[in-house]
Parts: structure tokens; sequence; C-alpha cells
């Protein structure tokens, strides 16, 4: 026997938040109406609301599913920094892997979407500030205060340095992004030296004093 | 006589941009119409399609006030800069200024609106981010080319510096603002610290190297 299919209920389920992820990112929040998702899904409305109660809890389950699939494989790949035996090159990797993946294009329109809506759906920019920059920032924090215990870094405020290491990385690229998209600030940069400069200054400020160039 | 008031026609374009800002502030530009606009300003729809073309036209007219009103005053600090004999007290000075200026509640709603309507309205997205965060970036960028000059920083790529600096000033605020709003942020952070902590790592990365400590 091959795997077991998913029930007819768990294939309608996903069916509507691929539906509705594609339409909420296109046309925003406000430009999709639950009858579109339900005709691009092939199913009535009714099984739309049976499924997520309403259009906003539909939202919510999307941004959801999308911050599941990108962050949480991010955030092993920041706990392994905390072993590392050279600083330096695995700073520099982590970096280019987190730059790359906050200007993938879907990425970019989901915080569009989701800041566009902050004022009408706080909810979902809490639910969304919670599940990626905060879950990120924290994972980088605990990281850092790990480095420090093993006299690799010199962070007695790791929070601090997770935010100064996040925003020298990807802070001028991200906001850019929310105003010009991914595409075009991807063609304007060249992601290695950028990130190279980025992990050079951050080791200025937190390399231990011994070492400090 | 005191000063010449301003003609009727320019009154009314005042009032106009003015009952606009504050109705798309509030509602965004979706949950906004023309005939709302034209009936908080107390004038007819036609005047208000007189004096701005259309919905669109308006907005962009309204964006860029409030940046020549923002931003502006803030390049002649950052120009002012150049000269200072003490780079760290008073790049502190200039840094506590700007992340207070970026956290304002109507700054950070106006984000919010151009970043929402991103998609819908590119040219809105393109002439907020040419007018404010290239504008300003380009301005730190000046400065420190100038400083470098002067043996005061180490910045042979001033632009990447410039980019570091506002980064570690403002970017965990500014992108937290954008989803948790800035009263919120504002009471998370000890701005007077965090300015001092993010400088410290500016200079530490951008010091020349006979002081570098």
């Amino acid at each position: 026997m091959t795997e077991p299919a998913l029930g007819r209920s768990a294939r309608k389920r996903l069916t509507i938040l691929s539906a509705g992820r594609e339409l909420f990112l296109s046309n925003g929040y406000q430009g999709t109406s639950v009858d579109q998702i339900a005709a691009s899904a092939e199913v009535s409305k009714q099984t739309v609301y049976k499924h997520f109660g309403d259009k906003q809890e539909l939202l919510l389950a999307i941004v959801n599913g999308a911050l599941e699939a990108t962050v949480t494989p991010f955030l092993g790949q920041i706990a392994a920094l905390a072993d590392t035996a050279d600083v330096e090159a695995d700073l520099t990797v982590v970096a280019g892997d987190y730059l790359r993946a906050v200007l993938q294009e879907p990425v970019v329109q989901l915080r569009r979407l989701v800041v566009g809506e902050a004022n009408r759906v706080p909810a979902l920019a809490e639910l969304y500030y919670e599940q990626a920059p905060a879950r990120t920032l924290a994972a980088f924090a605990y990281c850092f205060s790990r480095l420090h215990d093993r006299g690799l870094l010199r962070a007695p405020e790791p929070a601090v340095a997770a935010e100064h290491f996040a925003f020298l990385i990807i802070g001028r690229s991200i906001d850019q992004a929310l105003f010009l998209g991914g595409p075009q600030v991807q063609a304007s940069v060249d992601i290695d030296d950028y990130v190279r400069a980025g992990v050079r200054v951050f080791l200025a400020g937190y390399r231990p004093r011994a070492e400090a160039r």
C-alpha cells in the first residue's frame, strides 16, 4: 500500500488554504472575498466557513502555516550555531541564509499584507510579530548567550546583540523590500559582500576583548 | 496690516489635504472615499478633483507634504554632524532624535499605509522610499564620507556605513512598530540606553584604527 491518502475534508482544507493564500497575496485582504476563495478552491462558501469560521480566521491560519514553513527550520539552524568552533565563518553562513530568506518574494508579500492590515486586524500583526521576528530574535539571543558563556563572544546583553546582528544583516534590505519589492533589492545588493560587511561590524562590537582587533 | 491671508483656493487646498490625511491614516486608502474627504473638508467632490485630479494624486500630495515636514529638517541636522568635534557625543544625539522621530505614531501610520498599498500603488511606495529612507541614508553617507576624510571615522564605504548606523539605531524598533504600533515599542525600550548600545557597536566597527579600543 502507498501512504494513506488524506481524508476528503482534510484535502478540502488544504485546497482552501492554498487558494486563499494565493488570492490574499495577490489582491490583499480587502481585495479578496470568501466567494472568490470558494470559487478558486472549487468548494462552496459554506465549506469555507465550516473549516475556518470567517475570512479573518482563514487569513490567520494561512499566515500561521506560512511562518511555520519558513521560520521553524531556520530556528534549528540558529540553535546549531551555538556549538560552532568558528564563529565568524558560521555567523556568515547563517547571515547569508537569513538575508536570502527574508528577500523571497512570498515573504515580502506576506509582510506587506500583514502590515497593511495592522490597524484593522491587530491580532494578525501580533501573531506575525510573535511567530516571525520575535521568535527569530529570541533564538539569536539564546545562541549569543551560549557563545558568551563559551567565551567566543562578549555579549552580556544577548537580546540587544541579537537585534544588532539581525538589523546589521537584514535591516536595510527588509525595509527597502517592503517599499520596492524583493527582486529589486536582490538586484541592487551583492548579498555575500553585504553579509561580510555586517558580520565584520558585529564582531568588532561583540568579539571578546582579548581578540579585539 | 497683518500677514496677507491665503486666497480662498489655497485655503481650500490645505483643508482638503488635512482632511484627507486624517481619513487616510485612520481608515486606510481603500477605506477612504473622495466623498468622505469632500464632506470632512466641507467642499464639493468637484473641488477635490479640481485641486488633485484623483484620489491617488491626493494621497501622493499628502505623503509628499508629510515627508517634507518631517524628513527635511532632519537632513540639516545630519549635515551639521559632518563638522562635529566629538563624534561619539554628536552621533548619540542625532541617533536619539532619529529613533524618536521614526517612532512617532503618525510616521508609523504613514509607513503602514504606504506599505499596505505598495502592490496597488507602487508609485506611492517609490515616492516614499526616495523621499524618506533613501534621502536620509544618502545624508548619513555624505556625512560619514566627510568624517572619514577628516580622520574621525574609518568608513571607506560610506553608504554601507550609513545603512549599518541607521539600522543599528532604528532597525528593531521601526520593524516592531510596523506590527505593534509606535507607543508599544516606545514603552518597551529605553531609548537612551538603546541608542548608546548602537553607537558603541557602530564606533567599534568604524573608529579609525589608531583609536580602536
